[in-house]
């Protein structure tokens, strides 16, 4: 068994403890975090609640750390400080610092394995980027995101005046992805892939014209797309939008001699949370393997061979799936 | 330079060839093959064409050789041949055997590294297989080929009394398709996930209602599927159906909690012998590498990690893509 930790116990906290469940090769042994310990209702009373503090004791308990804290202000300073003592796995996703990142982890992963930059993308898209450069080098490749809901879009529309509460998605532009699909190899803007759909409540005095506009001429978020507003009320936004879902489909359209080609991955998904801490629980068994080869330092998806990510035994995958 | 030899010259051969011309960390040293030098008319000749048997003489000029024969009758008796002298690269696509054929191969590859049944399926499909279930164990995954060209139907036409040439193409059923989406873990027979499409044309005094009725009762090959045979004169077979062209989609449908994701991976191909070629290629360079670091014996897909595919570096890489 493989003995795992988990550090935040956020969304992704909590969608770790339930994959962490599921896999029939692993045990849950803390979860770490910086809340009071009486404060959780959590379901999971099985399984001890620790302050942060006390992980540096149980360095001999724990054979993988699942760092699930964000990527702000947690990892940052958590991954260092863990992948010094323990195999980790996060899923930073601050795309501009990853190199940097990366550095800073190595450097004091000295008999650790830091998987870094996990889930769906970075994750499995620049994994399938990777692959799709690899396998067709005369082409372009595309990434779409949605539909799916952001985070910081629909914050951003939670603090305009009279608004309660507010959903937004993030939606790809079907002509765009036909675009990409047909070969022509197009230059395509971030507006020009994707659109806005928000789903906003109101207070009952609010002036629902002002706050549209306000939401469409938003700098940044939203006045560079193309943008829709529907106002709802607070039983229909939970009702029908409080679903975490996310996805998105990442395309390489391009040629060999005259023949066209189109490769493409895609992402439908209920939960990002839960589905990305499952994607964290599968490269925490293959972090655990190459612990045990001694393959030491910051990985990232591209260096992990496929077989170390699976519960099921290499032949027996060799005879079912290959 | 990774050197490169290629053993056979048929359609997957010749994509292989373009394929290394493309790779700016490649060179072509010969190509292999059992057919008279003097026969080829292949717009190749800056490279030699030799016998199969001068290759045991040239084990220090070549670090790779792509082995592009059939799997039917070649690569059962070349892979072990040419492994015990070099790494090598096949498309291995006998699914039912080939444990045994791994078996054989890890045997005499002792120092030397052979990467078996890379292409797109068994091959890329098969990583995404293990990809899924691993990230998703509570699912269900379904392969679906075509729209493409089945060689072994279109030659079961050709057989039949009357017909001068034949194309038969595997169609996916989007009823189908659709259903394995919907996360109902629907059971799908063969039958219930594709039909078969077939373009006959047939000599000018040939009974055309006797034909049909042969193709579409004749067993194994298409009694047990829905079947369509359209007659077409040989200008048309030429200019309309003569290119190899196949793909397909592997997805999982599947949940954590109440909550369902899908993931998809699919392949729209205007070659399949070139695309598979490309694959191979990406391959050899994995090869190459894993025997610089003594990793030998008879590897998959499953065993090589995605980074050792590309030709671009890993941290532009990582800085680019990830």
């Amino acid at each position: 068994m493989i003995k795992i930790g988990i550090v935040g116990y956020g969304n992704i906290g909590k969608g770790a403890v339930r994959a962490v469940e599921a896999a029939s090769d692993m045990e849950l042994v803390a979860v770490f975090t910086r809340r009071k310990q009486g404060l959780f209702d959590c379901g999971f009373d099985k399984y001890p609640f620790l302050a942060i503090e006390e992980a540096k004791n149980m360095i001999d308990d724990i054979d993988v750390m699942l760092l699930c804290g964000g990527s702000a202000a947690d990892l940052p300073e958590q991954t260092p400080y863990f992948a010094s003592m323990f195999n980790t796995v996060d899923s930073y996703d601050n795309h501009a610092e990853i190199p940097g990142y990366i550095t800073s982890i190595d450097a004091v992963a000295k008999d650790k394995v830091a998987i870094v930059s996990t889930g769906w993308d970075p994750g499995l898209f620049s994994m399938m980027r990777l692959l799709y450069e690899s396998v067709l080098p005369d082409g372009s490749t595309y990434t779409f995101y949605g539909r799916g809901v952001s985070q910081g879009h629909s914050n951003a529309i939670r603090k305009v005046a009279g608004v309660i509460d507010a959903v937004q998605y993030t939606v790809p532009i079907e002509s765009a992805v036909n675009e990409a699909r047909s070969g022509a190899a197009p230059v395509l803007e971030a507006r020009q892939r994707m659109m806005r759909e928000c789903y906003v409540v109101v207070e009952p005095a609010a002036e629902k014209d002002a706050i549209e506009s306000t939401i469409k001429t938003m700098p940044h978020y939203f006045s560079d797309y193309d943008t829709t507003v529907t106002f709802v009320d607070e039983h229909e936004l939970r009702e029908k939008h409080s679903k975490m879902s996310h996805g998105g489909l990442v395309l390489r359209s391009g040629n060999t001699d005259y023949n066209k080609h189109l490769m493409e991955f895609s992402l439908n998904l209920d939960s990002n949370p839960q589905f990305t801490a499952n994607i964290m629980v599968a490269y925490a068994r293959a972090a655990y393997r190459m612990s045990k080869e001694g393959a030491f330092g910051a990985k990232t998806v591209f260096d992990v061979p496929p077989v170390y990510l699976s519960e099921t035994d290499r032949d027996e995958s060799i005879k079912n799936l290959l």
